[in-house]
């Protein structure tokens, strides 16, 4: 008898954003491992066991829903937004390659999700509209002086970032840093996004500009779009503001 | 009496990787409008309309959408994947900026989608797990040089890279000068992923490395993601590789 584990994106909060895959995945496990806070997004079901965890005990969460999956149970892994973007995916690879051979015989699944900074867009407009990046500012997992280099590089070469883990109440000022080192790369007037809990009934949202965004409070609930120098913003009189990227940069052909 | 507008992500194709709110935003709608392939995908509902038209025609689709909301209707834009990722969110967003003040007045909703590189990465396992960037190889809209630029800043910064729009009838030879330029930043052993038609009948998956990526056919169909230097692949006996990027690189603390 050989288990299976699927590994599921919850998408940013709200349950309109499941995909049916994910909410088939979720009734049919026999058991639910996650982080308590997305646990709790899941209505409990007869005979389904839950196992929730802290928020820094990805390595364990993962190697404890293996277990149960070599023992021939249907077990899932939850994770906020997609599970391969920043997230569980990686941390159950992570055990399956470092633990026992029965693990590599697992029917392993990942179901895609909504990832906070496809959420984060889709409520401002289009800010990733043309090339962008993803970078995780938590310094947990990554030397700083890494993050500081890559933050350098996708600024001077006209990426739109999005900024993953802002903040943390360990880790409050490397948002800070990480705008003082953009403002040496981009003009004062970029666009930048705040995305807080966004779907959630908290849900928080800041157009603000690179020169003001120290002012904007960020935590591990918010995700932060850094626009390029061709990022725009719509101002409209009963609406609220639209930022995009166009598809087109100066020089193309068409 | 004010229109409304929503730009749907349809994701990559099958239909249970549509979240609940494109499906209630589909069904919702007076009248459909999309490139024709993305259109089929949807069933045909008594009373909508709907308004195919040809994938390079984006300006005048997203135009001829806004003047049907702007009378008042409910209208719909399809998109495949993300409607924010190299695809109709924008689009739409420049024909606000540069149409009538009364576009401005309407009711735009963007609704994310399962964009192409997170149903690509689900199939493998967890490739997009550390910091990555997503690039349209396309120079319909950006001088290649540019492109080639990008490539190099995000390969020598050590992000995993998403290739959008890697080839076309047009454009054959693009992808090939990408990995060219690829090869002089990355080892050849690099993993890279080729997926084409995720989640449709004819989907292909291939795992390769960037020294034999050159032999794997590439459309427009098709996302490719290259590893970075930390990308690893797990090879089973039974299942499929799982190919990942670990959370972690060399020098952090934990």
């Amino acid at each position: 008898m050989s288990g299976r584990l699927a590994v599921i994106g919850l998408g940013p909060g709200d349950a309109r954003y499941l995909t049916r895959e994910a909410e088939d995945a979720l009734a049919s496990a026999d058991a639910v491992y996650g982080y308590s806070a997305y646990l709790d997004r899941v209505p409990s079901r007869p005979g389904q066991a839950r196992h929730g965890s802290d928020n820094r005990e990805e390595p364990a969460r993962a190697a404890a829903a293996l277990r149960h999956a070599a023992e021939g149970a249907n077990v899932a892994v939850v994770s906020g937004g997609d599970p391969g973007v920043f997230a569980m995916a990686a941390a159950v690879c992570e055990q399956i390659e470092a633990g026992p051979p029965g693990w590599r015989a697992l029917d392993v699944q990942i179901v895609p999700g909504i990832t906070a900074m496809l959420a984060v867009a889709a409520r401002v407009g289009a800010p990733l509209g043309h090339d962008f990046c993803a970078i995780s500012l938590s310094d947990n997992l990554k030397p700083w002086d890494l993050i500081e280099r890559r933050l350098a590089a996708a600024a001077a070469a006209g990426f739109v970032i999005a900024l993953y883990n802002p903040a943390s109440r360990a880790r409050p000022g490397q948002i800070g840093k990480a705008l003082t080192l953009l403002r040496r790369h981009l003009p004062a007037a970029t666009a930048i996004i705040f995305g807080r809990a966004v779907s959630r009934p908290d849900e928080q949202l800041t157009i603000t500009t690179l020169e003001d965004a120290g002012r904007v409070p960020a935590d591990m609930a918010t995700l932060i779009i850094v626009g390029s120098r061709d990022t725009r913003v719509i101002y409209r009189e009963d609406e609220a503001p639209l930022v995009y990227t166009p598809r087109a940069v100066a020089g193309a052909m068409a």
